[in-house]
This record gives structure tokens, sequence and C-alpha cells, in this order.
């Protein structure tokens, strides 16, 4: 890339800076002065003067130095284009040499101008000069005495004088500083955080202001939000006769900020400059419209704005400080939405593992179902149940589960497997009810009968022994880490009312039970994509009747068995429809064989429509499963409409419902045009496509497909990122052949992949219609979805 | 449709007659005018004319009876558009009653004219009046007697006089076999033959050559072939006072047409009209350019020739005298490949149950292995080695069989299994040694231990019991029905050479053992498209190493076993690639994982190019199974490239290999650009490519897809016939986008498909280079390809 900007610019309001070439913090810096605000003299060396003082050029000293005063004590800081991505320490108080001690000892006081070159000592030898930290054990204090040890420290070490030459001293600081950016260590650090690999170094030279002598000094750092809720409150430390951070590193004998009855703060202590603090703050927010950290330095009763920073912040915060500032009027709606991490949502929609917490990882599995819970490791339901009653959190721990566990999953507060992957039993109803599940933990030796778990480290947990469950991340960890509570909150369903006004893709939710559909319509889903009718049956008292009904040989005893079984399933219907009145529910047909009596039979459809009967409308929409060719719709069509108007003639009553097809096989997805004859709407099942487009059944490709991930055959799993290439071929293809024969087809996909951004991102490019995906990933696909309709609007 | 010709035509020369409006009777009549052949005066009546008659309105007698004497008698018989289509029976002696019989009995004496008059009332009592003919059970003799008896019967039955004006026996005649032609049973019976729902009738009405009286009087039929085997003899017979085809239906007392040491004959008997007879068949075997059945009639010492009809013929016929009227310059070798149907190649090339001879089906099982064979039952390998070394023909029973097997099915002559599908163990191995095989045979009661079995019926086949296998036709049959032996003599030879001279498209075969390339090189094909290395170690000795390879846990085990298994597949390769010198041979990697050592395994790649150095030069191809991106063939194309370069520095020998892919996932033929750009060649598995697009294993598949056929939902089962709307539509992207990428690459198909029509006109249609079928499936395939060829240059 070709520098058309000077290496060497001092900031000046309109100096020639900017953040791809001279990095973040000399971009700020400049903001800030812009704003008027008391920042001390600075100098921004370019990614290209680096670049040259890295591959041995000598710096420009007179380009920096001659913007200074010669007695000035200088500091350098790094300035990457993202503050992500690290970068050397910074270095302060360049220029201290024995000839300023002693001219400072006058002006400030021996003991600040020894703490001074003290400091400088210290950090020139670890940081510059790469010696041993531990060559300064022996000194305490930070008084003349001190001082003088470190000079010989230094000495004894190199052989030679500490340099006293401003000049030689900012130039070794420049070249260790350019040095340590192109070391192996920091470039992966980086690179990993997402740096490019030429990703440059600016460096930023400014004037140092004490914080140390006579009057009022000291340092400290101030922001208007707490980093973990978002809310609104002055929070920092300040700290009398203090550098840099150390407010915050040495908190004992800090001051607070604001007036606390815990001890002294800086409003009590220095009213106005606390005022002048609070509104430079004020300013900074509204006029670089983010949350900022403000670094300041009160030299002799004077404030100096050092630095400015984006406050790190959890996700929670993060959703609160978007929405502030929108409804401060200080950014846009369109803004706060795109300010959000659609993932980082998902953080918010359970209780949490705090990710900051020390984590004792015993085994790790498939993150099956998210959010993390504690609790005695139960073996049984049976135990689950019995500890549900003594009310203590347990973690049921089965081999797989089954519909007979049902009601200890209910007890238990999170469950892990030793087999089976994401559409396993426990994985589909972990997630349906929001139950933490780490499943496939093959790892761990299951010893069912003794009661006991082996773990890869060949440690025991016993019956009893307390675990937590980590199905965000698919880890089992030792104990009770400390938890973050999820964050529903009213900031967070503005944000979606926000994101859902924008997006122009609509979202239902996968929902299977009445349960399933409450979550989605707290969720605000435009109404259920798939109610997969034989997930109702997942459920113990069903079961039996269930597994009756498929083993039984004839279409007469399976009517029978049938018989017993609708009356349960209308009372669901019922249930689902009466939460979802006035949206669209689809409901998937049994797969075949199985769909060539339920629900084209006629008590189920008569199941359908008196649950629509009951509050306001809904109009069933019914979906046939597994299909490949026309007539197949063609057959299963007729049957449902001749039953219906069998059923309209018998009650007198006049309804409606809409047929469509789920598209899961390639060849429904290139016979598309075809299929769309019959088909008020498809739906493209994506789960059983990707299988079929690479002839995988997701739990072989469980086996290998990391291995073949690491070895860039695919860029990611297909079951976990749509797969744009191939199985996004074959939905481009089938929309563009379904609307070709029928313009006003509804489209959609369902399935895990429904709520990736991803696969939102390539669901828009190709004109689907709605996505449909678990109700807890209804919110991540919302701002995924507007976030896409805004970048698409702002180009 | 429009008929302007019109609907009642006297039969000359330039008559407008054809075959689409009055059918191939009157149209082989008229041919039969034009070359001056002696029939008598015919009148066509048009399918619109029958039509007419049929829906009530009366014939146009005058147009009919206008063309002949008053005294003439006639006949009428059908004339259809396709003599397949059957018809009503003819009617002879039209015109007789009281009064011509009192003529006749002058001219032809009575006994003659009497036999006249009572075959007339007869065929006219139950063909026309529809009467039971039980009522003439009491009848015996022919003489006048017997013609008055009958003439009662019929007045006792009616209570009517038989009719005696010409007219309204004619009228009558006409309506009954109009109307006849509209019944549902014949409707149906001719729809089951291939006729269209509107297929019309023609009548053509001809003057009666008695064949009865004085003089030299009879009837008889001639042809210059065998129907059998279609060589070149004189056959038919000849019965001096008879009409119609009676020579025929009652050969006592019939003559020989040649000279015969068996009795008399017509050469003998009236050598003249023998000899004009001949002449006269030869004369429309070169005119009519086709083998021709004669129908003729000798009145008192005259020849009337009153019909021609093309020569039934078996299949082994069909050949042979195709490939003589082209020899003999009659035909051209592009009319003679289009004369035979290629799936009749299929009973040439196997060992068949006579398909006219009677059978008594004891069960049905999927058609494994085509041809049949006789034993008796042996329930173990061993006692089928046992019986083998006696001297007899064994049929080996199994409820499925495994590699532990091989030589027990080498030692039998047909194999019966209960469980398993096209692709099980006992099919593959079965069509690969040309072995007879029913597997599947489910409704059979498998008592291995008792040694029986139990048919659906109850009855019990022990040990020892004979049974023959039909495994054409899926079928066992009780007993030894006969056989006809295959037929692949030099006329077989003959038409494949010229079917090869003219296909456009080429045919190689799938052969995994030496057995089956060396059956692939005795039928012509032009390589192999697909061995299948795994498939060498379906046999007993080496099967034990190689599930010590499979099972294996690690990489280093896994090298182990191999070392051992290699020298036995290189000897493989060596004598498969010495049969099929200076051919392709395209050998297929095991599936993944297995893939990641063998032959990228240098020792493997090794065995490839010492059997490429023996004899003339093989460039072997090498391909990738189960890929789906561009990156896997990258993985695999380096290694094999870097062992390849390894070697050829080791040895210092120079050698050649083409890399290529086979397409067998959806997803591989949608990103067929990606992945040509490293593949010399690309092979479509059609069969797992089914199995995908349609998400349906073969096995689940065959549980309903005869049901599905039959509803119309696949108007073929996609197993057996290409998809051409699915699997073809992906084939047809993959081409395209291969191409786009690298014009020059090399498309084919492999799989059971590979062999059958409908997939050759797809391949061709798309620019497929090359089909791949099953040994015994080349010359059917070959056949096929140059029909199209055809076909397509004839528009």
């Amino acid at each position: 890339m070709q520098q058309d900007t000077s290496k060497y610019s001092l900031i000046t309001p309109s100096a020639p800076i900017a953040t791809p070439t001279h990095g973040g913090r000399a971009k700020c810096l400049q903001r800030l002065l812009r704003l008027d605000l008391p920042v001390p003299t600075t100098v921004a060396l370019s990614f290209d003067a680096i670049k040259s003082i890295a591959s041995g050029e000598l710096p420009d000293l007179g380009a920096i130095l001659g913007h200074f005063d010669p007695d000035d004590l200088l500091c350098v800081r790094p300035s990457s284009e993202s503050p992500d991505w690290g970068g050397p320490s910074a270095i302060l108080n360049i220029g201290m040499n024995s000839d300023r001690f002693s001219e400072l000892s006058k002006e400030l006081g021996a003991t600040a101008a020894a703490e001074l070159y003290l400091r400088f000592i210290q950090s020139y030898s670890v940081n510059v000069a790469r010696l041993d930290p531990d060559m300064f054990d022996h000194i305490t204090g930070t008084d003349e005495t001190a001082m003088r040890e470190a000079l010989r420290a230094y000495e004894d070490e190199t052989d030679e004088e500490f340099p006293q030459d401003i000049a030689t001293q900012l130039a070794e600081v420049l070249r260790s500083m350019a040095r340590a950016w192109d070391g192996t260590s920091a470039r992966l650090l980086r690179q990993a955080k997402g740096a490019p690999a030429d990703a440059g170094l600016g460096l930023v030279v400014q004037k140092m202001a004490f914080g140390l002598g006579h009057g009022k000094c000291g340092s400290g750092v101030l922001q208007l939000v707490n980093s973990d809720t978002g809310a609104s409150q002055i929070t920092g430390r300040y700290r009398t006769q203090s550098q840099g951070r150390e407010a915050l590193e040495q908190t004992k004998g800090a001051l607070y900020l604001t007036r606390d009855a815990r001890g002294p703060s800086l409003e009590e202590n220095a009213p106005a400059i606390y005022q002048k603090l609070v509104s430079h703050a004020q300013l900074m927010r509204r006029k670089l419209r983010e949350e900022m950290q403000i670094e300041f330095t009160i030299q002799d009763g004077e404030l100096h704005i050092l630095d400015g920073v984006r406050v790190a912040r959890k996700s929670r915060a993060a959703v609160r400080i978007a929405v502030s500032l929108a409804q401060d009027g200080i950014i846009t709606k369109e803004e706060a939405v795109m300010r959000i991490e659609p993932r980082a949502l998902g953080e918010l929609l359970h209780r949490q593992v705090d990710p900051e917490a020390p984590r004792d990882i015993l085994a790790t599995g498939v993150a099956a179902s998210p959010g993390a819970a504690s609790g005695k490791i139960v073996f049984s339901a049976e135990a689950a149940q019995a500890s549900a009653s003594r009310g203590e959190a347990c973690v049921l721990v089965r081999r797989e589960t089954s519909p007979e566990d049902i009601r200890g999953m209910h007890a238990a507060s999170a469950v892990l497997t030793e087999r089976g992957g994401m559409t396993s039993h426990a994985a589909v109803i972990g997630r349906g009810i929001g139950l933490p599940c780490v499943v496939g933990a093959s790892s761990i030796r299951f010893q069912m009968n003794k009661r006991r778990l082996t773990l890869p480290d060949g440690r025991i947990l016993k019956d009893g022994d307390i675990i937590t469950v980590d199905g965000t991340n698919g880890q089992i960890l030792d104990g009770t880490p400390p938890m973050i509570e999820a964050a529903l909150d009213d900031t967070f369903q503005t944000l979606l009312t926000w994101a859902e006004d924008i997006s122009d893709i609509k979202v239902r939710a996968n929902a299977d039970t009445p349960s399933d559909a409450q979550t989605a319509r707290n969720f605000n889903a435009h109404g259920i994509g798939l109610c997969r009718t034989e997930h109702m049956f997942f459920d113990a008292d069903r079961l039996t009747v269930m597994r009756e009904m498929i083993f039984s040989d004839s279409a007469m005893d399976r009517r029978a068995v049938l018989d017993r079984l609708l009356p349960m399933q209308r009372a669901d219907f019922i249930e689902l429809f009466r939460i979802m009145q006035g949206l669209p529910v689809c409901i998937r047909l049994f797969d075949p064989p199985l769909h060539e009596f339920l629900p084209s039979d006629r008590a189920g459809l008569l199941d359908l429509i008196e649950a629509s009967k009951d509050g306001a409308p809904v109009v069933p929409e019914i979906m046939i499963p597994l299909v490949s060719a026309k007539r197949e719709v063609e057959l299963v069509k007729t049957r449902v409409d001749a039953i219906a108007a069998a059923v309209r003639t018998e009650t007198g009553q006049s309804f409606d419902y809409r047929l469509g097809v789920m598209v899961e096989t390639p060849r429904a997805a290139l016979r598309a045009d075809d299929i769309a004859l019959n088909s008020k709407f498809l739906s493209f099942g994506t789960n059983d496509l990707t299988q079929m487009t690479y002839g995988l059944s997701r739990d072989d490709a469980g086996r290998f497909m990391s291995t073949y991930v690491k070895q860039g055959v695919f860029p990611e799993d297909p079951f976990h990122v749509l797969d744009a290439e191939g199985v996004g071929e074959l939905l481009r293809i089938g929309v563009e052949r379904a609307r070709r024969e029928r313009p006003d087809i509804v489209i959609s996909i369902c399935g895990e992949h429904g709520g990736s951004p991803e696969s939102i991102a390539l669901c828009r490019k190709i004109g689907i219609d709605y996505v449909s995906c678990s109700p807890f990933r209804v919110p991540i696909a919302r701002l995924a979805a507007a976030q896409l309709a805004i970048s698409e609007k702002i180009g």
C-alpha cells in the first residue's frame, strides 16, 4: 500500500492522521484534540515509519524531538489498527538522566524525581535492553537510594553506563518496540485475534504529564458505565502521586472517583477537577459516539487527558451501551443494531459460566444444548426426581437418554451423556426445554453399574460429586465455578424490536411442543416454521403407544393405536395453537410410510382444525416431508383435500389450510419447479439436505470433520455452517426453479442452520422469505438479519 | 386424425393404402400385388370405415361386393397397425348358402362343398352370432350330413333360419368384428402389448381360394428360415383339401414342403408349384426386405398367395436373420443393427429357461445374476464342492453368502439366498463369475439346521431335491424345465462389430477381478471403467487379512497388515493388466479413510506400475472415490504425485498415470468445475448418486419402490433405470461445469445403470465420453449406443 502521509506527524486537529496508517490510538488522540481536550503534545509515527525502523533504518529523531522542549520527558505507546491486537508495553519518562534528576529534584522534590528516574531505568532495562527483571528484586522503595541502586544494577549487568542522552534513549525505545512487533509470538498472538499477516504498528510519542511532585498530582482512569452491566455509573480510580494506570493496579490507597461511603473520593478532594473530568468524558461519549475510558493525569492541579480507549465490556453491557447511545440520540438505531455481534447474544439467553473465572475442565463432549448448571451427579431419572424433591440441584448422567428419562430430565439442572450427537434424544429435548446438555462425552468411561465416571486423566467421579455442565462450550467442569445469569431484560427486548423493524427476512421458530412454542412467542418469532409431530411423542406416556403403532403389522392395527394416540396429540395442538394465535404454524407430517395415515387421517386433520378454532385463528400449514417427485405431492394433496372437504361437509364449518413441501432431498431441490405446482410453500430442511449432498450422515461426519476442517478440505463443518457452495447451490437452483413456476410461493429454510448469520446472509441473497430455527436462536437470527439489511443499505 | 383415403379400397398396386390407415395386412397385400404375386382380389376397409361400423353406421356393402363376382366366396381378416396387437378371428367362406352349396357340389364335389358350408356355419355361429361352441359338439365328420345338422343346430338355437344372403352375412361379419375390437378385454390385451388407446382396426375382404375340390387342392404356409435359430431352411407344412392354416393345426396327414425322409412332400408331389412358391418367397424376402411367412392355397393346381406375415422368431433367430439380410445386401448394416431390441440380447448371453416351456414357479426373489441352471439342493459350500467332485450339478442355498462361500459358489451351478439385494455379496460375485443367482427370496422359509426349505404354499424342499434357479426372472422353478443355450456365435459377434463401428460413445466394463476382465475383453470392451480394489478381497484367503486391516486401531497396524495383503493384490493387477493390455484400466481407491494408505501408498502404486510394465503398456487411471470438495482432490493428488516422483527417482523408470474423481455425491456434481481443476477424468457413480439424490438407500427403496412405481410416483425404479429428471439433471450440471473449466476432461458414468439403453441415451445427449457397465452388459450397451447414433443420423 502506498503511504503518502508523513511518517512522523505532530498530532494537530488537521494533521493527516488515519487509523489504517497510524493506528487507533493516534487517531483517537487527534479526535480528543479536536474536542479541545487538554492532551499533551503528541507526535504520531506511522506504520511505515516503524516498518523502516524494524528493518534497520535509523529513526528520524529530529522529526520527533523538534516538537518538544529539550526539558520535556516523553512516553511512547503503541498504536495498532485495532486495540485487540496487542502491542509492546508503553515506556514512560524517556529523557530522564542524572542531570534531569537534579533539576527535577528542585522542581518536584527529590522523591518524585527519583521515582520518575527509577521507573524509567526499570522499564528500559526490562523492555528495551531485555535484561532479567529479577536484577531489581533487591531494590525496595522508590527514593533516591533505590534509584541509585537501580543504576548500579544496570551497569553491573551491562558493563555500560545507563544511557544519558534522550536521543539515544528514544532511538533504542523505538527500535525495541518495532522489533517486538515483528517477533513470532506477538505475530501469532495477534493473528489468533484476527489480525492480518501484514498488520502494522504505529507509535505515539507524548510529552509526559508527571502525576508526581508539588501541588495536586496523580493519575487515574474514568468511564461513565459499568463494564459488566453497561448501566450508567461513573467508574474508575484515582491515585495521588502516581503515573499511568497505577491507580487500577494498586487500589490500596487509591481514591474513589465519586463520593463513596467506603473512603475518600476525587469528587470530594478536587470537586472542580472532577466536574471538568466528567464533563470531558460526557463530551467524548457524545462526540466519539461510544463509551470511552479516559486515562488522565493531574499535574500540580492541572488536568491532562493522556488517552481514551473504548470501554471493555461484557456482552450484556454491550447491548445496554448500544441501546443507551441510541436512546440518547448519539447514534442511530441502525448503528446500535450493528454494534452487537449476533453470536454474543447467545451468552445473554442462558446462564453461563463466567468466562473470566478459572475452569477445571474434567472432560469435553458435544455442546448439545447451551447454558450452564451445576449439581450433584445422579445416574438415573428416579434419582434425579428424588434429588429435585429434596431441593438439591443435580446433573443427570446417562449413557444416552430415552423417553423414559423425560421426567428425570425435567427434574435435573443439566444432562451429560456418553453417546449421541446434536440430533440425539438428549440434545433435542435439552434444547427444547432449555436444559444445559453435553452429549457424546466418550472420553469419559461411564461405569453405570458402579455409579461412577472415570475421567480421561484417571480421576474418578462418584454419585453425589458436584460438577458443572457447560452446554455452550461442551465442557464438564469440576465444582461450581461462578456463573453469569441470563439477561433477557428490557434493553435486550428493545434492541430486538429495532432489529425486527429493520430486517427484511422473517424469522420463525422450530417448535415441537407447547413449551417450545411459548419460548418462540416470547422471542417474538413470526410463527412456527417446523413442528415435528413425532417429537410430541418423546414423552414416556405416549411412547409405548407410539411404539405399538410403528411396529404394528397392518394398517388396521396402526389405526387402532392411533385412535388412542390422537386425543393426546390433539390437546398439544390446541395448546400450541393457543400460544401461537394469529401466527402461522407449519406442521410436518410423519415421514413416510407413517404419513400414509397421519394426519391425512381424518381425525388428525380434525385436530388441527379444532385447535385452530380455539382463540384467534391460526392457519395451519401442512408440510410433506422427504419428497422427491411431483407425484408424491399430488397423492398427499389429493388425500388431504378430500378429507378436508369431507370434514367441511360433516361439520358445516369452513376453515383454511395451506399445503407445502419440506425439501430435504437433492432431487426435490432439482425438481422444485414440478413440486411447486402443488405447493403453497417450500421449506428446505438443510440438515438432511447437507447429509445427502455430501453423502454423509451427521454422526459419520462427527468422526472426521474436525480433521477435514483443519486440513482445509472444507472451510467449515457443513453441519454447523451452511455450505454455501454445495448445499447453497441446491438452494439457489431450487428457489429459482420454484419461483419460475409459481412466483408467489413462500420459501424458507428450517433446520439447525436456520439461525446462523452465514445462513441468513445466503438466504437473503437467494430470496428466501423466512428462516426457521430453534426458539433460543430466534434473537440471534433476527439480529443477524437486521445487520445484513443495514450493511446492504449502506453499501 | 383426418383420413383422406377412401374407406373402402380395392387393393391395386397404386391404391392409396397405408399401414397407419388400413393396417399392416392390407399394406402387405398391396406390396405382394406390386410384386405381381397371385393374390386373390382384395378390398381393404380403413380404420375409419370400421370405426363408423362399430358406432352403428351400416357398412357400404356395394363398395365391397362391387369388386367381386356374385358367385365368389369371401373371407374377412383383421388388419391392425401392428400384427402384435391381435384382432378378431378370420371368417372364411362368406357367401355360402344352400344355393351355393348345390352349385359347388357340382363344381367341387358334395364333400368339399359341404365342408365349406359347415365351416362357415360354425365360425359364423361362434364368432358372429356369439353362440356357444358346445352346440356343435355332437357333430362329427365334415360331410353333407354334418352340414345339415349344423344348420339345424343354428336354427334350434336362434329360432331363425341361417342367413342366406351374402350381403346380410357380410354385414353381420363386419359389424361383429368392429365391435369385438372395441370390447374391453381386447382393448386391455392390445394395450398391454403397447397399442395406443385409439389404435384402429382395418379389415381385408378377400376372394376365397378354396383349397378344396377337384384337382390339386390344399393350403399351407412356408418360410425360408428356422424360427428358433434364424438359419436358412425352408420350413412349413402343406395339407391337401384344406383351408387357411389347417396344415399347421392338423399336422397328421400334412405334407412336408421339401423332400423329407420322414414322409411325402410338396416338392415331390408338385415340383413346379413348389419351385414357384419358393421363388415367390425369395422375391418377397428380397423386396419386402424381411423374412416373411407365406400363406398359400392351391386350387385345382393353381397357386394363390393369400397373405404374408413377418416370421415370428426367437431372439437368437432375430440376430441371425438381420445379419443375413445385411450380408445378402438386402438391408444395410445400420438397418440390421436397428432391428434387434438391445434387451433381447440378454437372452443370448446366458443359458435360459425356454420361455415357451411350462413353469412350476416355487417362489420368487430378486433377479440378481442372469441365466438359469438346474441342480440338486445343497445347504453348504462344502456340500457344493463335494457335489461338483461327483460331477453332479447343484444349487447352493444359503441365508446369505460370505467370502467363505466363494469356493462353493464356483462349484455350484446356481445360488439361492434368503437375504440381500442387487448389491449383496452373492449378487456381486454371481454376476462377476456368470453364475445364475436369485437373492432375497424371503417368501421361502430357510430352515438351514433341518436342511430344508418351506415354500410359500407349504410344500417342502429337501437336501438333494432338484430345482432350477432362473436368475433372469428371479424365479425358483421345480425340476428341470427345457433350456435354451447361450448363443455367442459368429453372427452375434458380427452384429456387435457393426454396432461398434457405428456407435459414437464408448463402452467400458466394470471389472474387479481377472475373470471379469477376461469377460470384458471377450466382449470387446474399450477398457475397464471401474475396478474396485476392495472386491479383490472377496476371497476367503484374503478376507481374514483384510478384516484385520479394517479393524486395526492404528495407522501402523494397518500398514503391517497391508504388507501381507499387497503381494496378493499385485498378482491380480499384473494378471488383469495383461488381459487388458493396450486398453485403459481405471482403478478406484479404497473409500476414505482407507484411501489414506492404499494405493497412494508407495507399495500400492508400485503394483500398478509393475503390472503396467508387463506386456503392452496400460496407462493406469487412478480414481478417487466419495469426493465432495476440490481440496480433497488436491490432497490425494499431491500425495500420489509425490509417491510417483519418488518411485521414478528410485527405479529410474518413467511411467505414466492419470488421476481422476468418482463423482458420487450431489455436491461433487455441483462443484464439478472445482473438482475438474485437478482431474484428468470424472466418472459419475450413479448407484450412490441415486441413493443420495433421493435420500434413499437401495435396500430401503426395495421395500416400497414397486408400490411407488405402480402408483406412478416415479415412472421407473431409479435404481434400475437412470432417473433422467433428478440424477440426470445433476449429471447435466456436472458435465457442463466440468467442461467449462477443463474442456478436454474425459467424463463417464459407471454403476449398474451404465449398460441400460435409457442411460446411454441420456449420456449421449449430455456429452458423456463413455459408459462403464458390468461385463455381460457390454454388448447390450454397445447395441443401444449404435441404435441411438443411427436414429439421430436419420433424424
